[in-house]
Formats: structure tokens, sequence, C-alpha cells
């Protein structure tokens, strides 16, 4: 395939997706320049929109099956206004890759017949629109996962029977519960990346400010929400691609421990890399959307169709224990000890970011619970083995799919492409080092129960999810601050907490940090200003419903801190 | 190291083991050899010991502790009893590999000052006795691995400060439980062979018929515990190494999906291998007996300690589930069903194992339960992953141990030392493959529910664990019954059935089978005389609590259809 033809493929693939949407709902006056105009939130896309419209899109998940399992908003009207604002969503930052918006509002129409006849909703996602990372397969709709190569094949085969035909587990899981689905989102081509990228759509802008990242790889994901193009949706997450976007679009989203997520059915970058495994994870500006989608999925028991998921129902008995700490701690008894990590000792923070965790470390102090300075295993250790794994193929799986049509590799992923393959001796001992590690990052975390004054190690751990809020194109360059998340294998969500602003967040001289390890990082007080700024929450392995749970509570406390609307 | 050198050092290990029997508890006069008596289990090894040894050493797990923990029995008269009939198995079939009954006696001594000051047990194994396949590193004790190169090392190392010092998580909580150790048991150099033989102890035999095979990898453990010399051990199984002794020497032993019983800080043959994980699990002469093992390590909440355990407690409400669906099917109503797989298609079973598995259709018929013929995916494919997970390495990591002695790879191993590595890729390929073959079997599982009649996919299958009883030396050639279950992660029991009878399984004309996937198997009906014959009981991914309380109900219901005991 020659270089036109990649670029004229893709070129027309892009067309194809502006041409799924419905011509009323296509936008008449060019969008001024991001440098005009760097934030299309809020009021910007609501001009587009009637009041009721915004009503229903601005109403969280658990609200909107409020209103649609009772009858009160028709799954049509939902799933129309969604459709309608995605699509706007679309046109002003680039986040779609698939748009079905016609399959979808056939599908709310049958669900507001079933509701009509039996009286009663199609299950806990009854009517709720959920937008899917372009990952996932849903019939009738391709999926290129940002590989121009893609195109009209089924993950880079041609004439394969799966082409239109296939879901992904999750997916038939969603359709069970009742869920809408209408559009996939953006990725970078690899999803190797805290950017997002391609060959087909451009670059996903932050519709915070236009001039920065969504984050990535689940950017599409991210750049939607934040425009509440969706109430909640589905990202992947391999060294942060979940939690990054949701980060830099004042987002809550999680990371979970592998094996509770249905990925059976989905496409992948490097699939049966078995070190480090992609999981899946929900997005949404409410951590209860989350818990929701979460508790949801759960109830679809998907270890009887998923070879990978754990047999782990959602236990509420964990919900029941935190909270209970929660309203002991309220009433004086320090019941809860909480980490944080300002430092990794690989990448000094910029400005924003440091604020973002004095104000949660404020919040929690307000809250009387007790807070320890984390010490952990070198992360250097996490950051050098999260290295390894992912360019364990020497970059042959990245090569095969862009060579699949010859386009380029965008400059912003970090691959190695230097085709040396580690052998099977090799890989063992990367897994025993991967192993050791956390094991001493385990006993780490244990040992804290000396120090945080509550008889027991601390309940989770606070820091950043990256050194800077949502980046400057092309300027994503560590990711350590999640990825050792990974290597873990800890549960992890992304908390929204404030805005970059060059008025407070100024450059302070370097303080005192060991140069030889410090990655500087240019920080452009008016280039970020505006910037989402969230920061992560990291729990033990498999403690989804515990993080949840104290993502909830303290994401409304730290809100109340920072009195912003986020 | 010269050849010499090997043998002399593996015979010096050897002598020393012997040396470490206390010298009240050695054999005066040979032990008739073999062909002229093949069965020292009972009457034979009870000549040696006293009627309270007996009644202790035949008392199963779960009643010595209700001895022990109530102060009938003390832990240092259990403890010496079992000592002393392990010092005599060991002289009759070669099945330890290390000896520390001082250090036993010492820790029993203390349980018993302990209990008699404070007047409660130290833990649910309070005076317990557990023996250990020697892959767990216990403070002040070798381990060898049965690689002569491991002697005066530490997993090969020389000079290794864990020498001496270490011990394994699962050790750890064992103490923590109130267990006594007190011996290791013999295994196969490599691990990866069904028989159990090294350069330092020779052979392990069959206590039932010692021209025959103990089984292995967890040989040691089989031929101890049949022989009473001891309640209950771990043994460990990436192919079949807990259930092939279990069923060879007529006792119940599980192998749980993994995750479930803590890995941490054992020695191991291809460590970091992630394909298949090694798994550990207990052996023991009662189902009831696993049951009290596996519940009191998970109190020990291994997850916190062991970054590969997965935090999933006992589950009394499975097991109560369970129980409610038996106490159903006693009142005539058809609530369980099982799957019947008498030929895997590729290895034809000997008679003695033909007659094992019609026992088992017969109780399951009597007793009113549902059984369904299993027609799966191919078990072909799961024997040629099984083949290329184990051989990935090109044989390095066995080749690297025994290389550490020069001493030889013993013929009844068959490992691939072909040296070629498998890359990052093709592992990546092959661990696809795996989790399609996952996927093909699970749904396989589940659409069994359209032929059960309980509305549900099948509870459990019932298959063999190997085409023959216990094996002729050198004869165990196929893997394939047990190891589709490593590949699939399920949980699998052995579970007794009878003995082979020579005079009832003869030699039947072949039937039809495609002789193209036949391996020819010699039946000698003569020389597998008396030879336990055990099946295996295997359930879906993680279902430890529900094959637990089946392999108890089911277990007693095929005796008593026997009448043998067993």
């Amino acid at each position: 395939m020659t270089g036109t033809s990649w670029k004229l493929k893709g070129e027309t693939k892009c067309q194809s997706i502006l041409n799924a949407i419905p011509e009323k709902w296509r936008l008449e006056s060019p969008v001024p320049p991001a440098t005009e105009l760097r934030d299309v939130t809020g009021d910007y896309i609501r001009q587009y929109l009637t009041e009721h419209e915004i009503t229903i899109t601005e109403t969280d998940a658990v609200d909107i099956v409020a209103q649609t399992s009772t009858g009160r908003w028709s799954a049509l009207e939902v799933t129309e206004a969604f459709c309608h604002r995605a699509a706007l969503a679309h046109q002003l930052v680039n986040c779609l890759h698939e748009i079905f918006f016609e399959a979808a509002i056939q599908d709310a129409k049958r669900q507001d017949e079933y509701f009509a006849k039996h009286k009663t909703p199609i299950g806990p996602l009854h009517g709720l629109p959920v937008s899917l990372k372009d990952q996932f397969h849903v019939k009738g709709v391709e999926t290129t996962m940002g590989y121009v190569g893609w195109i009209n094949t089924f993950q880079g085969q041609q004439n394969d029977p799966r082409s239109g035909t296939e879901e992904s587990e999750l997916v038939r899981e969603l359709r069970n519960l009742g869920a809408v689905l209408y559009c996939k989102t953006s990725v970078p081509a690899t999803l190797m990346v805290g950017e997002t990228m391609n060959n087909i759509i451009g670059y996903t802008w932050n519709p915070k400010n236009r001039l920065l990242s969504s984050g990535g790889s689940s950017g599409g994901e991210g750049a939607l929400i934040a425009l509440r193009g969706s109430p909640a949706g589905f990202g992947t997450d391999i060294g942060g691609s979940v939690r990054i976007p949701a980060g830099f679009n004042s987002l809550y989203g999680i990371r979970p421990s592998a094996g509770r997520i249905p990925y059976q059915g989905a496409a992948n970058s490097l699939d049966g890399q078995g070190s480090i495994l992609s999981v899946i994870g929900p997005i949404a500006p409410t951590a209860r959307s989350l818990t929701f989608l979460f508790k949801a999925v759960l109830s679809q028991e998907p270890w009887l169709r998923d070879p990978l998921a754990l047999e782990l129902p959602w236990r509420d008995e964990v919900v029941r224990e935190t909270r209970a700490l929660i309203e002991k701690a309220r009433g004086g008894v320090p019941t809860l000890a909480f980490g944080i990590m300002k430092y990794d000792g690989l990448a000094l923070v910029h400005p924003p970011i440091a604020r973002g965790l004095r104000i949660v470390e404020k919040t929690l102090r307000r809250l009387g619970h007790r807070v320890v300075e984390w010490t952990p295993p070198s992360h250097s250790i996490a950051n050098g083995l999260l290295g390894k794994i992912f360019n364990m193929d020497g970059g042959a799986d990245v090569k095969y799919h862009l060579g699949l049509s010859g386009e380029p590799q965008a400059p912003e992923i970090v691959c190695n492409e230097n085709g040396i393959q580690m052998t099977a001796s090799e890989i063992a001992a990367l897994n025993v080092a991967k192993r050791e590690y956390q094991k001493q990052y385990m006993d780490y975390w244990d040992s804290t129960a000396e120090v945080t004054g509550t008889g027991r190690p601390v309940d989770a751990l606070f820091c950043p999810l990256a050194p800077h809020a949502a980046v400057i194109p092309g300027e994503f360059k560590s990711v350590g601050y999640t990825g050792f998340v990974n290597v873990l294998d800890y549960t992890s969500l992304a908390i929204p907490v404030t805005f970059a602003d060059k008025k407070i967040d100024v450059r302070s001289a370097n303080e005192s940090v060991n140069d030889s390890e410090l990655i500087q990082w240019d920080y452009d007080a008016e280039a970020y200003d505006g910037a989402p700024v969230g920061v992560q929450l990291v729990g033990r392995r498999l403690q989804e419903e515990k993080m949840l749970t104290l993502a909830g509570y303290l994401g409304e406390e730290i809100a109340r801190d920072t009195k912003e609307k986020i």
C-alpha cells in the first residue's frame, strides 16, 4: 500500500464518521480556533441543545436510570439527547471512531415498547446510553482501534467471518443490562500512549482547553464524557489508559485489578502478553456512576463467559465495612489512614499537580484522617519492569498492525521498535522480578500499620496521575505515576480535584531533588491554564468495592473544599 | 564437577537422610525385595509400631486435631508417632528428602506448654504434623528439590544468605495455625514427570505395590501418606503432580485453581513461566482432611502476603448450597448432574481404570444423579498447548539446574531440551490460543445445561487421572488426563475408587477407536495387580468449596459401593 493510499483510506474513514452524523446535528458555522476558544464545555456546547437535552445529558447515570426505569423519561428521548450531544462533541474535539445512532434509536424504541408492555425495566441499566472505547466489537459496527490497516477488516484480517457480526462479552452483558450502545470513541493507534491521535480522526483535544490533550489511550472516552456526550463509558488500562483521560477531563475512572470486568472478545494491542494484563474500567463524572456500572456488570457473572474473569461477585459487605469506618471517622475516631506520595523519585510534578495534592491532604486532615508519608520500594524498578514488559516483542505487534496499511507511527507514541524479541527464559526472569517487586510493595504497605494509628495499614494511597495536568501535545513522556499500579495489579481511581490556574500555579524554584533521577518538565503556566487536575487513589489488589466507596466519599469532600464545580 | 562427584554428592546426601533417622527407628533386618513383598502398607508397617502409635497415625487430620486441641493427645505423642512411622515409610519406599524430627519434637513440646498454660490450642491445626513436598523452604532445613546441584546451596546459589533461614509463606502460615513440620518429601528432579526419582534418594516406590511408582511429582507425599507416615501434606501441581500421586496411592488430593494457596517463597521449576502456573494443594486419606487444611490456610489471608494469591476467603455459603443440592437429591429430586469422560480421544485406558469409572457411574446412578456423556472440545489441543508451554524455554531451566552438578537426567523425565527458546510474540500467540481453548471449553460446559435436566450445566466431570493405575516405572507417558485441567485452570480432585485386580481386570479386545489417535498402552494384569485406582473429579475454575464438598459426599458413596477399605 502506498503512502497516499493509507492517507486516503484514513481520510475516507474520517469523512464517513462525520457523514454518520445526521444533517440536523451538524455544526453550520465553523468552531473558532482553539487559540481563540479553549473551553468548549458548559455554555459553549449547551448553545446547540434544548433545555430538556441539557437536563438529560447533565444528569448522571444513576439518576438517568432512576428516570428511565420508572417511565419518567423514555429510553428514546435519553438516547436521542446523548446522540445529539455526542455528535456535537465529536465536531468540537474529534472523539469518535464509530457512530451508530440509528441502531441505538431502534434499541431504545424496543426498550420503551418492552417497558410499556411489562411495566418493568429490561435490566439495571435500562435505557442508559453507554459509550465504548474502540476496542469493543459491536454487531454491524467496525473496530479500527485507530489503525488504518483495520478499516474494512476484522482486527486486520481480511474476509474474516466475524467482521460485523462479533460482539465482545462486555457488549453482550451491557445489552442484557438494558444499556443502549450508540458510539465508539477514539484511541491512539497502538494504545500505548497517554494521548489520543491516529491517522483516521487526527488528534482528540481536551474539551476544557483545546490546546491540550484529552489523555489516552481512552482519550475519546475522556473527551466525550467531559462534554457530557456520554453519561459513562468503558475504557481500558494497561499503563494508565483509563485513569489518565479521566484525570485530564475532571472525571472519575477506575482501573480495577485484572479479572473483574470481562475482556473476552475485545480487540487489543499486544494480545497474549501475559505479564501485565490490560483491564477494563468505567469512566464517568461521578464516582457513584462507576459503582453503578461496575456492580451491574458483575451481576452478569462474567466469570461464566470469560476464562480470565474471577468468580468475585460485588461485595456489599466491603462497602458496608468501609462506610462504617467513614461514619466512625465522622464521629472523631481516627479509623482511616492514607498515604500521600507527592513525588515518585523520578518525575517532579508541575505546580498544579502539587497544589492538587495539597488540597487532598488538607481535606484528609480536615476530616480527621491520618496522613502518612509514602516511602515505598523504588518506583524506578516499577518503571523498568513496565518498559521491558511493554517492549518484550521488540515492537513486532505494533509494527505488524501499522504495516498493514503502511501508515507511519505518530511521533507521540513511544514504542520500542528495535526488533529484539525477549526469549522465554528472559520473560520468566522478568515475571519473577515483577513478583518480587510486588511482594516488596505488599510488605511495605503492610508495614505502614506501625505508623497509621488505626491498627491497620493505610487504607489507600493518594498520588499524582501524571507529572502534569492535561498535557501539551507531544509532552506525555512519563507513565510512571499510573504505570506502577499496573505492575502491582492494584485497584486505582482517578478523582477530579481542581484546574490549573496561571495566577496561582507559578513555577517555583526547583526544590532540592536528585538531579540525576529528575526528569525535567517544562511547565508553561499560560498553556496549562484551565487544564483539569486529578489525583490518583490507589488501593490494594482486588479492592474495588472499598476504593469506589472511598472515592465517592472523598471526591465529594474534596469538591466541597475546592468549592469548584467540576 | 565430574561424574563421580555428582554421584558421591548424591549418595552422601542420601546417607545423611538415613542418618537423620534416630537409631531406635531404624529397621534392623532388611525388607524383603518387592518381588517377594509388594505391599508394605497395613499390617506390614504396623508390625514396627505400638498400638497407640497405630491409633494415632491411622486417625485423620480432623480427628487428630479434635484430640490435640482438647488436650486428650499431646502434640508431642502425636508428633513422635508420625515421626516414627515416617521413618519407617522412608526405609520401605524412599519417600523423604529431609528429616527434622528433633525440631518437630521441640515445636510440639512448645505447643503442649502453650496448651497447658492457656488451655487453648495455638490455632486450628494445633499439634497436627504436616508433611511438605521438597519445594518448601523451612528454617534450618535444606531444599534440594531432587537436584544434586542444590545440595549445600539455596536453590543452586552458593553462599546465599537465605540458605537455612528462609521460610516459604505457606510454612509460615502452617506454623501460625499450629501445624508441626517434621519432614520434606521426595520429588523427581525437574518436577516434570508423573513418577518420582532423582540422583539423591533413587526411586520412590508405591507402598501398595513396590514394583510400581508412587506417582509424581509429589510422589514422596503420596507414598508417605499412603503409609500413614503423615496425616496430610502439601504437594504442587502444574500438570497433575498432586492428583497423580494421590490417585496412585488411594488418597484424596486437590489441584485448586491458581491463586488460592500461597506459592510465595517456594522453590519451583520453570519459575516465572506465566502461561500455566504451578499450584499448591493438600493430599490426605480423607476429603474432609483436604477441606480442613484448605480452609485453615485461607483463614491466614494469604492474599496479604502473596502477590499472586486472590482475596477469596473460604466460602461457607457455597458449601451450604452444595449440601442443599445433595440433600434434595437424596429426597429423589435430580438436582445434580455429572459428566463422565471415559476416553479423551488420545490415550485408551487400562481395564482397571475403565472399571473404576464404571463404579463411579453406577454410584452416581444409584444416587439418582444425572450422568451426561462428555464430548468436549478436542483434548489434543489441550495436550498441544501443555507441551508447548512446558517447553517454551527449550529446556534451559532444567539444563541449568542439572548442569550445576553435571548429573544426568533420569530417563523417565520427558523434557524437551532442544535449546530453542520461544520468542515473546510466539508466547503471546500461545497465550491467546490457550485463552481461546479455555473459552471453548467454558462454552461447552455451559451448553450441557440443555441435557442435564437440572436446569444448570453439569456440576462436575468425572474422568481418569491417567490411562493406567499406579504406573510401571518408566511407563508414564501421557499426562493429558490431568494436564487439560491445568490448561483450563479448573479445580480438580483425585478420589480413590478401587484397586487393580488381575482376576477381574483382564485385557479386552481393543474397542473400535481411532487408531491414529490411540496411544497404545501395554497392560500387564500381573504387574498392576493391587495397584490403587483413582478417578478425577473436575469442576470449573475457583470452585474449590463445591468440589471439596462433592468429593467428600461422592467419595464416601463410592467407597460404600466398592465395599473396600481404602
